[in-house]
């Protein structure tokens, strides 16, 4: 078993209304910020997962996210795995 | 001006209470998921934005953070700003 650090992107899917997406970009626009396009609003998970390959734990948060993280019925997500490095938080490998 | 696409990451502070992924983790372990070590639930906020130069962009979504987007006591925020490509949405430049 080898640990790893997951990042799980969730994000309203593209032509689906973002009530949270308009709220934001409308507060943006009455506090003067000029030239404010579209904006979306999604959620960043992060978790450490303890798993037998790097295989393993992207299909272990797959299904996390259908049963908990995410609704895929008006959210996109995607999943990047990483091999854990606790000694250097600041610097993942890969980033 | 140009347009631009940018994506800041807001995530909580390392060493801070976390209850939003506390609760997460536990609603995990609760499903039988295993191997579930810290979990963190931070924003994905994306927002096409119109300026100058891909400096400017920036230097107004750091403002934007400071005063709408994140709280900086409690979360850290990075910011990408990438060229917009609206003819190519899923292909962003850099990706």
């Amino acid at each position: 078993m080898s640990d790893f650090e997951v990042e799980v992107r969730i994000t309203p899917r593209p032509g689906l209304l973002d009530p949270q997406g308009n709220a934001v970009a409308n507060a943006l626009r009455s506090l003067d910020f000029p030239g404010i396009g579209e904006v979306s609003v999604g959620r960043l998970v992060r978790l450490r997962l303890r798993a037998q390959s790097a295989d393993a734990a992207r299909e272990q948060t797959d299904r996390m996210c259908r049963k908990l993280l995410a609704n895929p019925v008006i959210e996109d997500f995607d999943i990047l795995v990483r091999p854990d490095r606790p000694d250097r938080p600041d610097r993942p490998v890969g980033s």
